[in-house]
């Protein structure tokens, strides 16, 4: 099949939802076309931006990081050291590898110096592995932005995760988390950096395909703590009902952030108010965040949910020393 | 594994949503109860009413009449021979049998004899087979009930269906469609009559097995016209997730059920007004309808949609045997 753009070359990538297959060219212009207007629709970033990259060592934030080089921002990445064996030194490995080609050398943030390595925690507190990653994570993403002045962090969500969220917002109408999911999180005074998804218009295939292609070196691995993620199940149903309707992720998406669609306010009774509360201070916040007594950093109670984390873990790792003791 | 009502008797159904098993009496109890429940709930049926149930030879419906027949309802069945070769055939022979076993005689309605079977009506309009057989379905529904004094018609939708049809409106932000879509369509003045889904609580597998333990014989096949029906695409995704994720259906449903749910509400700008106008006109209907040119049925048009679908058949036919008499 020939590429239906230049209509000369070999087609490589087949994309049934844009009844379209591209040469490895064309999809290239295609795929960063798409980001271009992912990010002007809802004007995720301007020029002038200082962008935090966030890199995990998988295909969508290293692909993430190479449009937006490509695209001429100003970019540097922060690799956030989980901690978790082997899963994590191969990962920081193709982060260190994929920035020295573009001759740069990335933040590195160790949870395990930091005090807070994600399996010790997840054995410590009684949370979802997922969700204290996705605590701590927030923290570095604002900390770090704040000590290199990044006006913006990005994240490589891309439509897949978007849609996966979205259905599993949806199955269970969660109203707090649906009125505030969206590719672009506004910032707050106080140290809440403005927050974006470059990629939440094109598929988990279109980003593999273009890392693929441009021989990007990636981890292919799912991070071992996040095997039993109900995200994964809502994205393999998404996937079965994509491969038999091409183009409903999109449709599906695009519906859910049009400003007309209701579910895009917070919804004002009272009950919903707490579960709003309670989402919040997991740290995506709405109004004017105070600060942490303990750290500084941007909090919606007393001390940071991250700092209330680690206090945790430094309680269980007490308790623990002190049963070996006697 | 032993019942968990009785405690005694063998387990003879599982119920992962439920946290439940239970023996075949533990059983029918369960069933009847959620039925009861889903129809108190939502005010579907009253003591007094006169319910015409909408029968098809499948599980679902011939399940419905024996729980309302059981429940003391005054109920007589309704069936409509759609005329697909075999299949109906099968279906009417089912639904006969069990009519006689509950000392009742169907209302018999013959497609082919109403001059619009559904495999010739298919073939000479360019409409999707399920949406012509909705389309025909509802106008025998809202006769028949007006020619025999039934207060209600009763359709044995379950669970799955219901919120498989869910997901389709919400992939496609169907504003018009996500207002309508309840277990309970009240009736209008001109003959279009209330319409309930007393199953809408149970689930496919909930009903198979209560209609498998009380030996009541049903039509398996799925019908032949309906293999490529995206519901059945939408039924599947969802039951991956709830075979994960049990309860995950009825927390979905009835969270959209909920009146606060923003969705509930038909929007009100143009563009929606449009899309419901054109969805009314299907037959669902929200305001005072009029009165059919053509046969004195409720419509929002000049002429009802099934007396166009018949006129468009009769043309289709005529203009072939025209063709071939030349």
């Amino acid at each position: 099949m020939k590429c239906k753009r230049c209509r000369q070359a070999e087609a490589a990538v087949e994309l049934p939802s844009h009844h379209a297959a591209f040469c490895p060219d064309c999809f290239f212009v295609f795929f960063r076309r798409q980001v271009t207007e992912g990010i002007r629709k809802l004007r995720l970033l301007a020029p002038e931006d200082r962008v935090l990259v966030c890199v995990s060592g998988g295909k969508d934030s290293l692909v993430l990081w190479d449009v937006l080089i490509d695209g001429g921002y100003e970019t540097e990445g922060l690799y956030i050291d989980l901690g978790i064996d082997g899963y994590s030194d191969r990962s920081k490995e193709k982060v260190l590898a994929y920035a020295a080609s573009r001759g740069k050398t990335p933040i590195v943030v160790e949870l395990a110096k930091e005090g807070i390595p994600i399996p010790e925690a997840a054995r410590c507190v009684r949370m979802q592995e997922c969700s204290i990653c996705g605590t701590v994570k927030r923290y570095f993403f604002n900390r770090v932005a704040a000590e290199g002045k990044f006006t913006v962090v990005a994240t490589g969500h891309n439509l897949d995760d978007e849609t996966a969220r979205l259905l599993g917002n949806l199955l269970h109408w969660q109203r707090g988390h649906l009125a505030r999911q969206h590719p672009l999180l506004p910032g707050e005074e106080g140290g809440l950096v403005r927050k974006v998804k470059p990629l939440w218009r094109v598929s988990e295939v279109e980003t593999a395909a273009y890392g693929f292609l441009k021989g990007i070196d990636y981890v292919t691995e799912e991070c071992p703590m996040s095997e039993d993620a109900t995200s994964l199940v809502y994205k393999e149903a998404l996937s079965r009902i994509e491969d038999r309707m091409p183009g409903t992720r999109i449709v599906f998406y695009q519906g859910f952030l049009d400003p007309s669609n209701p579910l895009r306010k917070v919804p004002e009774d009272a009950a919903a108010d707490a579960a709003r509360a309670a989402e919040i201070d997991a740290g995506e916040g709405a109004g004017a965040p105070q600060t942490c007594a303990a750290c500084g950093a941007p909090t919606y109670a007393e001390t940071c949910s991250f700092c209330r984390l680690k206090e945790r873990v430094r309680n269980a790792r007490s308790l623990r020393a002190a049963r070996g003791s006697r």
